[in-house]
């Protein structure tokens, strides 16, 4: 059983030629009974399809669901798990442009950014084949002869995935495709604004469990607002939140969830800078800077927001980049060439409008953009703001295509000026002295979970641990050792012998 | 400048035979300007010293102090702080037998488990040394041409611990050797009751940095109460707060560090148990209960609480245990063959007097002890209580030596009731089975983070990682990989070449 | 270019239901002017097909073409090549029955393990792809300030694989995967008795490449005899020779390589035991027995050869063997039912009829089978000797399914004779009892590479490392770290500061 | 039972000031009966000391007893043989001035180099410690339920260890440390011509092993000669040989332990390179150079023999280079100030005299040095010479002072000249270039064991894995997870319940 959302009609010729997965009736156990939801498209602001969204009673129900399937998946051995997830991974390989398709018409990011966040899905699943062999516990020698020390880890039982309008579908591929081959059952809530690529993905997903003889609840899909969030953030049987949203609500989270002894795994805010030194390929930066300010219109939590740029290179940076701004064409994001979308819905652009008032109030100078463009659906003007480190502005996520620009004299003031506000997401340095390299990555640098060189800050791989840290709520994704997060960590020592050596020594009365 | 506060008198005879360690007056900056509080022996309930605890300013100085030193101590390489690990494991193991009666005295606690747990501080140093070669990050496959991705570890910067009066401490060693190896400053607030073992371990570690001509503010010890507790969980200057408590406070200091975002190691409330299945070796069962019940007087977070028999032994088991405790020789823990001392503090036998009368309420029936021993200090009797597993009290940890028993029929029953209290910290099975081994520590075993098989529930080893589940808050600390908490990772991506190709294949405008 | 030997004809009807794979002349660069060998179909002795071998100027061509290929490989980012791996499963995934047919028809072993070896290459693709984005350098903390000490894993150049006849392609996807994504490229040569095979997988691996634009060279395979093994031996240019066979071949090859400083990665000889305690679940041993030494008509390295049965259970265990051996189908391996196949090749057969002989002369006493089977291809009946551990003929690997059984009484002494053999691959023990299951696997235990529990000597997963100790040749496959051998390792240190700090403090002349 | 040679007498004075360790004749166990041998001084060729080395019968008799004392010492707990090995690192702390003063008096290298090799004999103590608690093995996800899947790791029995002249102290030292914390024994030949550093070094570890109730046996020191090298090499009780020296003979050593199917670590001839770019540090190049080519008089394996300079600061380079040359300080290795020792035999100085005789044939053109200093003890001047990268004496390690400098035009010149050799141990860059530094150290770069930048070719720090690929015989010691050669690896499987699932699928008959 899922309760991912019927998909209830779909109203743009657009959207037929993307949307090509699942029969909406076919399938007992597709249904909701909440309110109705609109998928709008943020390039005409015309809606696509309306969805019905998990009514409170849904979500009860599919929590059962999932608890009961829970322990058949737990006992599956994590090679077969392994094996589940290859398949899903192929059948999204198999809808990769038709899946990338439906992420750029719902979201607005462009094409290739759609196809990529589907191919970060399909590369998570194939990385956590291998990882369903390698999920290894230790050995540890123990100090007491004819004991053996282990440290084991189990699943954890549900881990609750609460992902953001922003990446409807790779923030979900890193979590699930982990939380999965580690044993555990998955309850997905889609962002409100995004409900199709919900629905596609669970449904796809739902296929592959299905095939395999395996209950549809080991994968619960749902499509709901901050409601359904509450309870998920609630539900002692969810043993593990993993969060992707504002700092804001994280912290909501994050208390709700710590109130029941429950975990989390938290993915807030960024606020994003680069630093550029004197020496640095300035071509390079120009492009970097370019794709992680611009590029998907600002909404990324690893969009640049800040460019700390040395004195000496600080005017031809600039110039540069505002000749590269010049050039970038905002348009459908299904349109080839097209390399700024439209902001995700209009609350986006008022927040826009209203930083750009305070930027001003706050003494910025606004070097290009500033403006809201005039067409149909979300779009602003890539902007590029002169502002005093100063301004309280500069402290806050603002998610679109605002850039600050500041000057700086030397490498440790850059690196304070990038390590002064809240967030510490990603961090870019361009130069080509490798001292100033391994300092901004030692002890003393980047206090960020990113630290990059000559690269922009967005665009992580997979095999790394995505995350950061201070009010972005140090949680790590996908790679490295980040599976230990889904996973319950024992230390189980077996005495084998026939005696009760103690630890450290100790003597406890005699022996017999 | 440290600002442990000063030995002002010590009054009893008996303390003057243990501690052995520095001149109180010696040293420009060993002050406190807060509250004095009297040490007491728990054995008599005679003051054994009185002590200044530190002020909000005297916390004040001591952080500023201790925020200038990280700088210099995060700089120093790995393996240059674990060389002042070693010292410090040096000059306790030269003081051990001095610092283990100076426990015993100020606690309560048996000579032997005194003794032990300065051994584990040492232990901890000579395993802290090792780790300071080891702390390793990670080179990963990168999947863009010449770029290397590097998973970075660097120092946190400071590190709060509070510690509670049980290990005054072992605990502080779990968590300053991994701390200070990795980098960080350590901030300690030891139990308000037990300042001397306090003032005594910070002045030798105090020696060490001075010898090596660093800063003493490196590592800095606090006597106080609450009020240092709570600047510690609300100071921003502080990373990490590693805190060792009750469920309740671990979670008010968890809200507090989160509010700030700051991140939390927790060592919370244990309600362990012992599962018996009818293949025990039983002369086993018996010395392992008695230690895990009846050691440290039911005050370690390991102590077992709840003792599930299978039926078929239920019953010789029990009346051993009836042997057993009535051969238990209370008194004071400084005289040799004492097993049972006397609880930390006259609370403590409160919370004795009070958990008897409800047990007693909730139809539970003592089949030994219940009673306070009349004599001089805060001795209660070793008590086992047959009551049912659906009795409020079986939920809670009361802290003194109170062991219920129960009876089950099958290994899924035993286990059911070993997880069906809020807290996950430490869990025993005693059986010859193999089957019913790895059931046990697997998937659908015990929830808890220490999970044992034919040895007590307390007693753990250096090299496994400590702590539990649930309420028992998360955290998990000395051995395995646990120094990761106490460090600030980042995924660093070093782009060498001279173009920027895009993870996920993704292209964003030309190349050029 | 790849140099497999084209087929040159196909004689047996039989054989065209199983091969269906590649055009063998579409295709420049398939091609062979070496001597031609007939592929023999082991239940029939009649040919299969003829197939020309690689002459020694093919080699050299090959070679050649291999070197130039290498750069390219090595320079494609591990993930990348982790794709190519990827897409070899999907290839081998879609060929999975014709290839496990072409398997038993020519290896002669039952179906259900022809298709068996092909799932674990298979499985080890997939493994493989994960590992592509974990085969993680390391970052260990240097001792001197503004160093980086780093770990680095890179490709080895050329990794040769000489494979046998038992395993024609598991064998090969155990180290070809592992080398592929290592960076490395392979030149394999296949049994030469087991030429089809080799062609089968080279031409499916070809294709992939192709498809790819890659080089074909990056993987070689060759059908060739021992002209063809030594040259590789005597490869400089080959970094690694990867071979699996016989000790004294082993020891040759390891030898050539050695002295021209090359690295070996050997799988030799196995002479496995199982041990049956008193209290072991009988059927299981019964049944783990059948599969272990009759399974591939005894013709797996870790083929169980020696039965040692504790006195209490030796005679109703050898009983019920008895009784099983006697209802084994012995028949064409492709025919549902069949148990047990034919030995690979008439000279086989000699081996199993000499060795009978032996044992005879060393007072073996023949409890069932010792006979060749009365009927077309090279049958023999699978046998049960008992014979003295001190028989000279126990020390040696008879490739055939024969078996001694021995008594026990004590657990000690069954491990003293299961290591009393030069060999050291593969060991079982069946028992109940925790402290024997450790001490089995404890430092005075088992000395082999494979040390089970209640499970046969054969049928490793490729997870775990598989390989033996002492004339095994201490090789190891597959997964844990397997493809640490298939790198170069190398201990970086980077200076990025400005002075030079010494190791060990050592003060070499005056800084300046 | 020790079997190292006693101190028959002492003849020089300067020696009574060094030795201070052990009574020579205290001890029931401290003999031998083979040929006397005389410790020289390098630095006059007079005397210090005559030994008795071991015999072949005190061979026998040792093995035996180590034979006999490898079951206790595998038994113990690591972390318990970490606290001995922690006690030898204090022992050795206690004497680091006598040891280092003995090592320079006796093997000729300059007194910070002597008190140097002490310290990392320390340095290998500490660190073993913590390894002592973390030589874990893993256990891996089985894809079969019911089943545990173990990589377990236990001692070898007996580790030989064969060291040379040119580091007596410290290459004992990367071995013991680990092999005993492993739970090995180990037997220790040290050079023929450093017996009095083999005595002391023995007596000192004999003292800790006593002192702990131990068997001396454990730790087996050796005085002797080839003889005694031979013995050990076909030694099958002898399971891991650990050999430094000559390629030459490492061949033979290799040959005789693959025969027997022992295990061999080789650290054979290095023949190390440094590469300096034209944006290199220069002050930085000039006092490295100086240390990897002077120090340690050339005999180091590390020692830096070829110095490849781009054209733009080649002559640069070489001035400065002449000029400090000029001012090295030649004389006794006691006295401070000394920078250049004697060789170490006066056979060192006829192969330095013999190779400048070649150099000069081979059109080599002598730009400093050449000479053997007129004065008493093994001086030979500190030599630079030019010359083609053709001459076959290039190729070979000479292994005194003499640096051969060349000029380059393109990195990829100088990597391919630096990879031209036989040999593969250690090579150097210094450069400023980020991309130069990852290519040097990636899969087209350097290809020797130890690819550093910006720092000398020597002066590996214990944290990392020493060793070298190709001639130099692929070993790796001290760091990182050099410990596992030191250990058997098994992989265990434990099906812990009543069915017998096959991996890879396979169906073996039916189930009952």
């Amino acid at each position: 059983m899922r309760f991912c959302s019927n998909l209830v009609s779909l109203s743009s010729e657009r959207s037929q030629k993307v949307i090509v997965i699942g029969k909406p009736d076919d399938q007992h156990g597709w249904k909701a009974h909440g309110p109705t939801v609109t998928s709008v498209n943020p390039s005409s602001n015309k809606p696509i399809a309306t969805v019905v969204e998990a009514s409170v009673e849904d979500y009860e129900e599919a929590l059962k669901a999932c608890d009961a399937a829970k322990k058949e998946w737990m006992q599956m051995t994590a090679p077969k798990r392994g094996e589940i997830v290859r398949q899903i991974g192929d059948v999204l390989r198999a809808n990769l442009n038709a899946l990338g398709r439906l992420v750029s018409l719902e979201m607005g990011k462009i094409l290739p950014e759609g196809i990529g966040e589907v191919q970060e899905f399909i590369d998570m699943c194939d990385f956590a084949v291998g990882l369903s062999r390698q999920i290894n516990g230790s050995i540890i020698p123990s100090e007491r002869p004819n004991h053996m020390m282990l440290e084991c880890w189990n699943p954890l039982g549900i881990v609750g995935v609460i992902s953001a309008f922003n990446f409807p579908c790779a923030v979900l591929g890193w979590n699930a495709c982990v939380a999965l081959v580690c044993g555990n059952c998955v309850v997905w809530k889609g962002a409100p604004s995004t409900p199709l690529v919900t629905v596609a993905i669970t449904k796809l997903i739902a296929q592959v469990l299905e095939k395999n003889g395996l209950r549809g609840a080991i994968f619960t899909g749902l499509c709901g607002g901050a409601n359904i969030g509450e309870k998920i953030s609630h539900d002692r049987r969810i043993h593990l939140v993993s969060f992707t949203g504002s700092t804001k609500v994280g912290q909501l989270v994050q208390a709700a969830v710590n109130a029941r002894f429950g975990k989390c795994l938290l993915e807030l805010s960024g606020n994003n800078a680069i630093v550029v030194m004197d020496d640095a390929d300035l071509s390079l930066v120009v492009r970097s800077v370019l794709f992680a300010s611009v590029g998907t219109a600002g909404q990324r939590c690893t969009t640049c927001r800040r460019l700390f740029l040395h004195e000496n290179i600080y005017k031809e940076t600039v110039d540069r980049l505002l000749k590269a701004y010049s050039q970038v064409k905002a348009g459908d994001p299904l349109v080839e060439g097209t390399l700024l979308g439209p902001l995700h819905t209009t609350t986006g652009v008022k927040v826009y409008q209203e930083g750009i008032e305070k930027i001003k109030k706050q003494n910025g100078v606004i070097l290009t953009g500033g403006k809201v463009i005039e067409r149909e659906g979300n779009y602003v003007e890539p902007t590029i703001v002169e502002i005093s480190n100063d301004a309280p502005i500069v402290q806050e996520e603002l998610f679109c295509p605002i850039l600050y620009v500041f000057q700086f004299k030397t490498f440790e003031e850059a690196v304070e000026m990038n390590n002064s506000v809240p967030q510490g997401l990603s961090s870019s340095i361009f130069t080509k002295n490798p001292e100033l390299i391994f300092r901004w990555t030692g002890p003393l640098g980047s206090d960020c979970g990113i630290v990059n060189v000559n690269i922009p800050t967005n665009g992580a791989e997979i095999g790394g641990a995505f995350g950061g840290e201070k009010a972005t709520g140090g949680g790590r994704e996908a790679g490295s050792d980040s599976w230990k997060q889904y996973m319950r960590r024992s230390t189980c020592t077996i005495n084998y012998g026939h005696t009760l050596p103690l630890a450290q020594g100790i003597n406890f009365g005699s022996e017999n």
